[in-house]
């Protein structure tokens, strides 16, 4: 363990460097055998479960349902929204044929010529397509709104450059499908699930986003508005963490999807998509991590509590475990996750690297002298201090260290994008401001001309048009034509 | 609704149509655009999540951990484990592009012929091939072992005949792939989670099942020994819900999948791997439901309860919801999850009948007049009687009856299973029993050519070895030869 920490590459010496150890040496994930496909480790996935569970939560208190639709479409199905299969239907991962044979050659298995499909099928790349045809047979009348429904899948892109958790050709995701009556009630579904997804960042993740509106060029293929969350990484590049489209009546005019209105007539259905993915942990991970290893927010993390015993002989553990285990009790009735790590084959050393290269927010050290003095050492894996507190009252104590991490964290990643965000003015000071990273507001005149000029100049692109904040208009950095309110640029992963 | 229940095929009268039926009807599942996939609706999708969240709280109190591998498998490592690739390598899913481009003539889009991959990529029949090419990395001494680990995934098999949650192309399951030191700890494991099937199958499903090994014909493709849980169904045909397999060192020796043992020399590892999937949802069904549609066991139900208020005005509406939403709150704080149904656009008698073809366990129906006399009226789904009880207690009444109900229904099954399990000596007995449908315990000389002739002849399969019951040893029905025990045979699903 000594030797994998001795390995993490420093975030100062290569930041992306960094993040791949991490996320390898932590146990998170690691590259599988198939091209830009990942296998999340049961460590990674522990802490993806601690955010289905919680995200699962906020979708059925807001009056959501879970359902499944098929893996696979049908290629025709791609066809029928035009922006969309613009968007989508180019990288995918395409299933022409249903059966494999010996080879005569004897070398193994190879495609059955014979078992080719009259249409071929797309692994889903998002499931617009699937569920709106499926939407048609479901929905006749206002009454049958709204369809408030989720779908927990996996889905693939055939993306060329991947990153573990970030960009991967296969992800796992949920994505929200809603019908609706009215322009209306599918713009308030939009904006409600763009707010569920800012507070479980902020509130679970710790990471502290901006709400925005995507530009024209950054919108969802088939969408009319596409609202996102946006976070800082610690270096500076953005990171879009969740969108929700308003999808107008788009699919349901693609899909023939009409239902007859409170006034007995025939109208096109109103929808919404939303998603949140594993990319969500890359945010995680890049947002508060340090040189030492994860650093996790108390509310996901698997294990929040770590006991180690420090003791030389079997009498002493048994000693300090008759002290520990009413501790255990404790802390699990209160809902926190503990471990004792009473194992006798590593090193106490070597426990308190593999914690906190795991990111455990709070170490509990204990040893015979403790247990005399009614003390134990512990130990906040956010900044690293540890204290001598007294054992009773400990549980208490615990309880109350996780909320102060856990908000001590999204405080310094607030600050973080605080410090790094600016406001420019002129077009020069923002290709100055650009190569520094961070979030830079300021002025555009609307056009997609004009981000894709920015965009082959700097790297930088709009990263949203922020719904709080300043809304005082001025003028386009770049064309000096009038601007509603300034934006935020950023280079972005 | 009254019209959909009339719509509803009498057991009686086609079996088979009336699960179709039902599975449409009840608002389960439906065919969906691609051939032999299923779209999992809402009411569908809450009951499997129940089955799921049981089941995995079920693996992690045995030890395991969730993780995720890819969708994808090369096509050249199905190759390598010699059984495992006839058993499933033939019809499947053959991704063999990654892109597609507009069509030139203009309709649409079809598959760009530039981008054939190296390598044809299998969508996943069951994830062995990945996982074990996986375990070769992280497995290398003993100190590694054992890995339990679980994934809850989608899978593909290409199916010529599909049927609803019986048997779809592509469906929902969890596979739990296991890697051990030795033989007795892997058919510990093996057994084990055997075990947890049973149980869970037992208490939360109430369906009685047997245990007992597979004959080799129906072994899992590359398993030294299967272990299987079958459930009679209604009409007296065998369902296997759940198979755990001893997969002895053949994977780790097709993967090289090597640890240095106690005695520091190398040694392939022993493996399990052990699967249920959306199929159960079939078993649940065909176990218990009847005419009128659903009969739910209590402890899977997403409503168990459902209180209906009868009233003439919203006068009447209002004082009854003063009585009924202490009641509510009672129940929901006894961890039962309860509906109350007032709804003002559809009349009484509409949800009941609906909330009947649902197999909601419980209903209460409650009028002005039984506010007046403190009276409610209780009407049980799994045998429809109806009784007037006082409200006074009704919380307390109402969890009994739940746990009675959910007793009731597994009693039921098991008597129908034994009613419908008989023992015959000669092949002719055999012949005319097996029509009459039901388990037959008759004696088998234990080889595959045996067991062959007798399908082949009557459709029947061995469904299992049973572990437990009479082990007195006789003679072959078939070839006189010895036998070791009754085996039993059941046509099935």
């Amino acid at each position: 363990m000594a030797k994998e920490l001795k390995d993490l590459t420093k975030r100062a010496d290569n930041y992306s460097q960094w993040y791949n150890d991490l996320v390898v040496k932590a146990d998170l994930a690691e590259q599988s055998a198939v091209r830009g496909c990942m296998v999340i480790k049961p460590y990674g996935y522990a802490i993806w479960e601690k955010m289905q569970q919680q995200l699962d939560r906020m979708f059925k208190e807001t009056g959501h349902q879970n359902a499944y639709f098929p893996l696979l479409i049908p290629k025709s199905f791609l066809s029928r929204e035009a922006e969309h299969v613009e968007g989508f239907a180019k990288e995918c991962a395409v299933v022409t044929h249903h059966r494999l044979k010996n080879d005569p050659a004897g070398n193994g298995v190879i495609v059955d010529p014979e078992a080719k499909l009259e249409e071929e099928l797309i692994i889903r790349p998002t499931s617009e397509t699937i569920i709106w045809n499926t939407y048609r047979n479901w929905i006749h009348s206002y009454r049958d709104l709204p369809i408030l429904v989720n779908q927990w899948a996996n889905v693939m892109r055939w993306e060329m450059r991947t990153r573990m958790f970030l960009r991967t050709a296969e992800f796992l995701w949920q994505e929200g499908h809603t019908a609706h009556a009215t322009y209306d009630e599918a713009m308030e579904e939009a904006v409600k699930m763009l707010n569920v997804y800012a507070d479980f960042a902020e509130k679970y993740m710790a990471v502290p986003v901006i709400k925005g509106v995507k530009s024209a060029n950054e919108r969802f293929a088939g969408a009319i508005e596409t609202f996102t969350i946006e976070a800082m990484m610690q270096d500076g590049k953005a990171l879009q963490s969740g969108t929700s489209h308003f999808l107008g009546q788009n699919f349901a005019k693609a899909f023939d999807v009409t239902f007859v209105n409170k006034e007995n007539k025939p109208e096109y259905v109103w929808a919404t998509s939303w998603g949140v993915s594993t990319r969500l942990m890359g945010a995680l991970i890049m947002t508060h991590s340090d040189d030492n290893g994860l650093v996790l927010p108390p509310h996901l993390a698997p294990i929040q509590v770590v006991i180690v015993p420090i003791y030389k002989n079997s009498d002493q553990l048994a000693e300090i475990s008759k002290t520990v285990l009413p501790i255990v009790d404790q802390l699990k009735s209160m809902g926190i996750s503990v471990k004792y790590d009473d194992a006798e084959n590593r090193r106490p050393g070597f426990k308190f690297a593999d914690y906190e290269l795991k990111g455990v927010p709070v170490r509990l050290a204990i040893g015979a002298r403790d247990i005399e003095n009614g003390t134990v050492e512990v130990m906040r894996r956010d900044t690293l201090e540890k204290s001598e507190q007294k054992l009773e009252g400990i549980a208490g104590y615990v309880a109350d260290l996780l909320e102060k991490i856990q908000q001590n964290i999204f405080d310094k990643a607030l600050k973080h994008r605080q410090s790094m965000t600016r406001t420019v003015e002129t077009y020069d000071e923002f290709k100055t401001e650009i190569e520094k990273g961070g979030f830079i507001l300021a002025h555009w005149d609307g056009t997609p001309e004009t981000e894709e000029k920015i965009k082959e100049e700097t790297k930088a692109t709009i990263r949203c048009i922020p719904l709080d904040g300043d809304k005082t208009p001025g003028v386009c950095m770049v064309t000096g034509k009038p601007s509603k309110q300034r934006v935020i640029f950023a280079r972005n992963y």
